[in-house]
């Protein structure tokens, strides 16, 4: 902040306040996106004749030097400049010279931070999206090659009809279909240049803030200056796009959590996707899912942070923003590193057939479908529900299932339940295939459904 | 539940299950949806055959006289029916007698409520939307009519600039603008019918899925039964868009309170939306915005709700569930009676133009100015922010503003300080009127604005 | 609020200003807090000699009528009185005549409100309290009852080591003592009285604070005027506390739907607390602990809502606090409803001893024992945990549990494995009563226990 | 891992899954607890003999030299080594050999980090409290050399009613009275000892408990096994404590803010804690108030993460409590910088005593002291407050205060506005000092209240 204090403030900073002040150990993240912006900027100004062209070329080679310091790690960050940009700019300066100083005409803080932060948005963003391509890619390939292999659908955790894994794995993606919608939208709808905004009333001078814009390759410039410096409303967005993604995988992990364990029984993780316990040796625990479940939790904290930060803020920028960094950062961090993980885990995973093959056969899986028997055969759907449900207390105080019944007990029950057709209706297999409307887990409507997917995942990876 | 329950379950709940269990009072909001639904539902029963011409004709009589009842407040809801769905269900039976009973026929309550929850939501969010235009409305219509009032703009509430009030209007008016396109998403996302999804497997009744949809005006059926039925992203998208928009007003709010203070004096509130103190008789409070500012807080908490209700939430439908609808429900009621409300208290609001113009003298808001004049004439900025900055110091130390200073300090800070042009640099007007980007205060920019304003908001209000 | 608006705004509300003005819908919750605060006032009034004795009187007798017409139902709230103290108040004076005017004397509603929240969270606390000791008393009831039901304990819901069902339920009763800890602060640090702190500054008139404070059962007057009218931190503290609370009963939940569900096996629900579905006739569904669930969300919603509301709350009161109520009362009320239904439901449930057993016997749940029995005889305890690794490794490639490894591959895999002592290393009974420290599932550690938390469940009720 | 991995899991993890589950870029934190846990847990297996005088011994000094090489930037940390945990007992057994490897006997890393994490809670506990005690101390004392300063209070951010600023200072420390009994509580109910609970089931060996959680400063050993490893409401409520404060440090943050604008120009921050801007050099801006204000916003963020992080989770220890870290490392960090830096800002801050005693006389504040006039010569207070407020009506009607209306005015209005009493009170000082009452702003009040928090943060900070 030396630079930034200069004659108004002549002296330093208490101790705690340049603590809580500084942020260079947080947005030093934002360096790529703050050298594209300053060099835009840098270029903008060349072109409106603020700087000549020879100190616009200055200041874009140094610019581009202080890239190679950082990736090659030679960069020393100095908390007392205390945030990316004065870190970055003082180096400038040091490079080429007080014509450094030019770079900052006609900009604050407050427009280039708002466009470094939209474009780290940006570039994060397309990795998430990578990594959900990636994970659905996972997901629709294993339901490729389960399409076989039947499963109840459970409700209330409870075995309810009938079901194949393919489908099931298919509502995994469907959710994830619609996260990428949400954060392609948050993404669009944050592509805009705020540079040129100034502080807070824009600039005197003549900037190019189309220009810059498209070179940045936003969509164009913010169409207010006091919105576009203190408005973060991309953030909530991308976070809620992000939480809302979180929640979801937190679901999927549930759901292998569950399936891994000895009582389920129906999926087995890869050694490399396990880990043991440094105290039990037998242990090999799910702990990528359960990492993914706690993700999520910290995803939502930053959202909730995000939320919070703007609550009740006057227009025109205010330092609380600053705390917005840390919280987008670290729902990116967190998202990025769940999609991946169960990618990996999803792709190498193994789904014992046999065992939910097997649980098929406990539950009374069918009672829907001898109702719907009835049903079809003219009696109303609320008579035969309750026919049928006191058929099941039948069957479980006999300790039997319902396909188990006796004819007679079941003729008892209801004079139409007889005959080959009710056979059939108690049978799983048939049951998954009679339930072939859109959306259904019948294997043609399955595969209709995978070919889908293909086609739009295919069409989202551009 | 009575009916439900039947024959699986015959006795009764317990009393403090049923509390817990029992929706009515709650869900029969769903009313005018639950009836929509079902009368699409019994038709496409119809259709398909499930149900004879007169059976369908029947049902759809009895579903309408029942919203005829409730329209007139003759229907009497009974708790122990436990929901909507099942009050609605049971009086049917009572009016058409046991074909009634068939209406649930290739129907769970599964899709049923998400179903009705679809409906209400693209029903409350065009209601919000028609809100959010009027408010929008009123904002550009006070930007119209105050174009030529001057005022500062702030940063961390600190004057800054010399800017204009329309401007900072229309920069209320940008965020609201992103918030319509974020909730018109929200509500394109979820406008998909889960009918025929069934319990969670689908159904095996030969369903018109895409006809009932398009009757209900949905895009189309959902593609995934057990999503169809368990998943609620839709609603934790709504209420985040409702979120962010709730912190907006809650920013909006804030300066309402603020202008309204002794101490900005920038605006009085109409009488009409004002309050008094039971005990101080002279107070002439802005409850309005400070209402607005709580409910912003509860929208945030309904949306906490939501994400956290479908934490590690198992695929198919659970009960968990029921608990989405009191957050969204009251996320909406917040959203629509705060933006009903801003939208008449700024339209009824007087401004203060003389005392924003008298602001504009206090606090050296030509200090950018000046430095960039300096800047123009080949100083480094940064030079000329630290010149300016201890000129501000000294004019501080004599108690008058820098434009006050004699032209012997100015030229002795910098030898450039002087000339016709730097008295300009100095005038506030002026300074506005230089701010001529796009996005910037100057008067031919905001009238711009307005009119882009008023073309977005008409194509809005198609 | 006809009442308070009195002389200085003579006209009336915006409609929909009023829509967002009026609690009356809400805050009616408050009423035997607030008029037992205004009998207080009232006697105070008395004391101080505001009031005359026949004043005080008739007031008093005012206040008991309008509560017996409360209590009876026959009171009418009017949504144009705005709120639960101008009900009560008008009717006061349509019952007593003008003299009711008096009752507000050196009162605002801003005291008022604030000791009529006091009140009613002393109320709603003491019942949330003694729902908190029912279900904990229902859970060591069970706890006793199953001291000799074996379970595996899990970590990573893997079976991990050997346990007792007793122990198991212990621990879900330790949770609730700290929850009944942190309540139990969080009232006695809200069991104050604001009344007496007027609008903001206090009042004039002689008012006996303390005798006020004491007839209402307060600690006593809170000692700073501006605090006690603005500040809601003990509605924060007291939705942190139901919010933890909530919390861990989604963990009972949790494992209440995983035992229920078919693959664990481990406990029956009875059928008072189980639900069926309108479609699936088989279903019995553990809704109880989803809805419990649930609720955890809404009330951290609550929390959040609650919170966000003070978020850069300027001192002195605002109208923001009025949305304060909703939220903890409905805290109160989905924490109050979760005790007690799961009280009921683990009343009632059965839990299936013979498959918690069963379960001990397959996951190589002694792999622990084996690794200690090796560190006893001196191996590094690191190393043993290895040696058992892969003994487990071994054990799975041929099918087989650890415990039914031939004595060869043991003494193969470390010389020391071999003996009797190893037999009772590998029996899991023996190795639950190995685990004999303080807080270990060894019956006498949970005999022990038992009687703790009875002592501790005990004294608290109080 | 590499430790724990050992027999079961021979190979490693996937990179994506490596990148997860690594902890020990923000586990390291831990580092000091975790070695004083590790010397405790030692001592007591030398005390129950399991490890002989001599290992023991070896281990703490081992232990003992890892911490030097910690504290002096010796110790490298390795990603490899997954968490702090494993780094340091590998760095262990590469200081002291094989016999490192019996440190971990009867221990698990779940009862290990659930030690570790409630030593550091305990450490930056204390820290907070002093950053607490040292920020109540500061207005203290500003509230004593401010006894005379006359202000107005305020509600809804009208000035209500003539106050002190010490008045409004002690409110401010009221709030940080109550905050610290919740942190004090939540402490010391987090103050006990996991250590011997194992991975979930407690330990075969005769572990000392008591005596390890008194040499660790604990009040004893937690009484569950279960319960000590996979409980985190200590974190929840903890966080709640800094969550709460950290919402009343955006309320005095606020303050700052406001009274630091040129409108309200109550109060002048030092240059140490005021920054610039890069843009506009006039600029001095308390940015110290509003990132105390964005923090805690952030607090509030790593609640959520807490809280919503256990939701739905078996017991048992899973995984995904690893992410507890971080929002609780974060929540800590942001309240002790806030409350230092604040501490700061207060103590340096210049209170601008004129503009303050100008503001009482604006806005009719002894409207509240007319009506009590009224009020106390028998007439109804409603119908003094309606009488008063059409005299303030009216005075507004002819520009001028209430005190400054004829006398003529106000008899008209009421009979018995007339007399020298009447004078006192329209007189703001009188006013203050006629707010005798405990809790109000008169001298002599304010004064025993000062005395009254003095003893109580020198009582505190023992």
């Amino acid at each position: 902040m030396t630079i930034a204090r200069g004659g108004r403030l002549p002296d330093g900073l208490d101790r705690a306040m340049e603590q809580l002040n500084t942020s260079v150990d947080v947005d030093s993240a934002l360096w790529p996106d703050d050298i594209q912006g300053s060099i835009a900027h840098a270029r903008g100004l060349g072109r409106s004749g603020v700087l000549s062209a020879a100190e616009t070329e200055t200041i874009v080679s140094g610019l581009e030097r202080i890239r190679e310091e950082i990736e090659q790690g030679r960069f020393v960050w100095d908390r007392a400049r205390e945030d990316v940009h004065m870190n970055i700019e003082a180096r400038l300066v040091e490079l080429v010279g007080p014509v450094g100083g030019k770079l900052h005409t006609g900009r604050s803080r407050n427009d280039q931070v708002a466009t470094d932060l939209r474009l780290y948005c940006r570039r994060r963003g397309q990795e998430a999206l990578a990594s959900l391509d990636r994970l659905a890619g996972a997901i629709v390939d294993r339901a490729e090659g389960e399409l076989d292999t039947l499963m109840p659908a459970y409700t209330h955790l409870q075995r309810a009809q009938p079901s194949r894994l393919s489908h099931h794995l298919l509502a995994w993606q469907e959710l994830l279909r619609r996260d990428r919608g949400r954060l392609e939208d948050a993404l669009r709808r944050a592509n805009e240049s705020p540079l040129g905004a100034g502080a807070v009333a824009g600039s005197g001078f003549p900037l190019d803030r189309e220009g810059v814009a498209r070179e940045l390759g936003f969509a164009g410039p913010m169409q207010n200056s006091i919105d576009a410096t203190g408005s973060r409303d991309f953030l909530m967005e991308i976070a809620s796009a992000l939480s809302i993604l979180g929640m979801h995988l937190s679901r999927i992990g549930e759901e292998i959590v569950l399936w891994s364990s000895v009582e389920f029984g129906f999926m087995t993780l890869s050694d490399a996707f396990s880990t043991s316990s440094s105290m039990m040796p037998q242990k090999k625990n799910p702990d990528v899912a359960e990492l993914v479940r706690g993700k999520s939790a910290r995803i939502l904290g930053s959202l909730t942070a995000l939320l919070v930060l703007e609550k009740s803020l006057c227009f025109g920028y205010g330092r609380d923003l600053q705390e917005d960094k840390e919280p987008i950062f670290d729902a990116f961090d967190a998202a990025i590193v769940s999609l991946d993980a169960l990618a990996g885990a999803i792709s190498t995973a193994t789904f014992r057939r046999d065992r939910m093959r097997a649980a098929l056969l406990r539950g009374h899986l069918c009672a829907t479908d001898v109702a719907d028997f009835l049903a079809t055969r003219g009696v109303p759907f609320r008579e035969a529900h309750h026919v049928v449900g006191a058929l099941v207390r039948e069957a479980d105080t006999r300790g039997v299932e319902l396909s188990e019944l006796p004819e007679s007990a079941l003729v008892a029950a209801h004079p139409l339940l007889t005959g080959p057709e009710l056979k059939s209706a108690l049978d799983p297999e048939a049951a998954v295939e009679r339930r072939a409307l859109v959306g259904g887990p019948a294997k043609p409507r399955v595969q209709a459904a995978i070919a889908a997917a293909r086609a739009f995942w295919k069409a989202s990876e551009r």
